[in-house]
């Protein structure tokens, strides 16, 4: 069985965007949102037939964690009055495309983050799309959009978020948005930027001391960090921490959003296959076909089928691992008898 | 030869740094900074040859372009006069140190950016360094360090340094400073994620159609750049660029400053070995000894001793680079008969 743990909801109808567009025309002018528009299912079906379960079947996967688009999270875009009615409408087209899809879709959530705001409304929503059946939510270390302005994931500030996920047993991808920010290309440069700020971060810190049990995906193959693994073991070293696989590889996955042979290679080449879930972000940040191989940048089943893994490591790789970290989709599999 | 294209005088005599607190003290009170103190030829000679030059000797390397300190230059402290006063009192120090081994080091500067203030003070310390044997420049993209209040290295804004560089025929290495940012470590997120942004500044835009000659060395083996090498290729084609190879890698280099030997291996396997400079980042960001190999991290000449290059390669690597990027460089070893 292969679960790809990182897809998100990029082809959304159209009313879906729209109203998005409205809501935010409306904060500006000061007046109340238009209502929710209608989508019927057979346009959801439609946007995820000829997408998604399209390429999951052309490519040979049979599931993916599926989450609203998130570049559009925009957390620091509105208020958060802005931030919480966003999210609720994501959730709940995510909640429908799995009702639509139940052996092909399972919900991860957007939470109602908002720059300085407190994480009250998250909590909430977390509860509320776990009790709709989803089983992890992402989390946004930066809603500022590239401004940086919330403390390290490692601050009390982010504990409730924590505490809410170790009751549920949820996980969270740490996942930006888009950035604000002229400088920091969303995809190119913010994404990266903050999978490695974040790993980084929970070195420095202390945090799964205070949440033994909490897990968390960093995803795009986790930023700069394979690559710079000797840097962060002495990083760690310098700092008087244990060694990673201690200090944070007990709680802390990669996913294998890394479009080129090499770049897979060198992740299981240094990241415990225990350690990292298979995953593509498809349809998603990169869309084309790599001219060297002929193959979309993204089909990242073929990187890790020639990675020379174990077949016990590759089983783990592309479920194993996702069972684990998520078990309420574990929970849902065996339900179905998977 | 070796030449690692990566140095920093980490390890100034104390009344250096010592100066730059009263300078700071001073600019709070809004009274005048003192005198800079004596520091003799012994003290310094004494803080090169128990580090960087017994560092060298030991692991075979003949010389190092060297700079300031990285993480002390500061843009963001004080003001402009401020970020005037301490990069030429850093780069006399590093003058007194080629004059004292001018076999082993050569200089590099440090440029009195500030936040906001346009680059007429850059390009006259440019110039003025360059006049002192100097034979390149870094060049801080976040001057307000870790605030990423500056546009991209594409803008306008900082063309007088392009134009001054191309006319002085020196490169600069995108090296960013302290954080004062709490979310972002300095060596083990900031600098990392600043290579990456320059790197995907660099693809949006078109800089090099504008400065043909210019040639900028993203440190730290180029961020996450080389791991995430499909990706890049990727959204260059997405942004409707040419290959990376004509689009920006005849002006951008990396270097080796990547602290295991899996992360080498990759950086040689997809990045062409004439965009590749030897650098350690010694005596710098990581100082331990990683108990996989019994060897310093940042040996970095024995991951590339062992990364398997041609010989023609790796001569590239260890020199020939550097003295194509580095022309300046090239002249003065000619200059000695080397």
């Amino acid at each position: 069985m292969i679960i790809d743990c990182h897809g998100h909801y990029t082809t959304a109808p159209p009313q879906h965007d729209a109203w998005r567009k409205s809501q935010l025309a409306a904060f500006r002018e000061g007046s109340l949102p238009p209502g929710y528009p209608a989508i019927s299912d057979d346009e959801i079906r439609e946007s995820i037939e000829q997408n998604q379960l399209r390429l999951l079947r052309e490519r040979g996967a049979d599931m993916t964690i599926f989450s609203p688009r998130a570049s559009a999270m925009a957390h620091h875009e509105g208020d958060e009055r802005v931030s919480i009615e966003w999210p609720r409408a994501c959730n709940d087209l995510i909640a429908r495309v799995v009702g639509l899809f139940p052996e092909t879709f399972i919900g991860v959530c957007q939470l109602p983050q908002s720059p300085g705001a407190e994480l009250k409304a998250s909590v909430a929503e977390l509860e509320r799309c776990v009790q709709m059946g989803f089983v992890g939510c992402n989390l946004n270390p930066d809603p500022s959009g590239g401004r940086w302005t919330s403390p390290p994931l490692t601050d009390r500030y982010w504990y409730p978020v924590f505490e809410k996920m170790t009751e549920l047993d949820v996980p969270a991808m740490v996942h930006v948005s888009a950035s604000c920010n002229p400088v920091f290309h969303a995809t190119g440069a913010h994404y990266i930027n903050a999978d490695t700020t974040a790993f980084m971060q929970l070195i420095q810190g202390d945090l799964f001391a205070d949440f033994p049990g909490l897990r968390l995906v960093i995803p795009h193959g986790g930023g700069a960090v394979p690559y710079h693994w000797g840097r962060y073991r002495g990083l760690a070293d310098m700092l008087h921490k244990p060694p990673l696989s201690e200090h944070v590889m007990n709680n802390v996955f990669f996913d294998t959003c890394v479009y080129h042979q090499p770049g897979i290679d060198l992740l299981f080449r240094v990241i415990d296959a225990g350690n990292v879930l298979f995953g593509s972000e498809m349809v998603g940040a990169v869309r084309g076909i790599d001219p060297e191989t002929g193959h979309y940048f993204d089909d990242t089943k073929r990187y890790v089928d020639a990675a020379g893994l174990t077949d016990a490591d590759r089983a783990r790789v592309y479920s194993g691992n996702a069972r684990r970290v998520y078990p309420r989709l574990d929970r849902a599999l065996r339900a179905q008898g998977r």
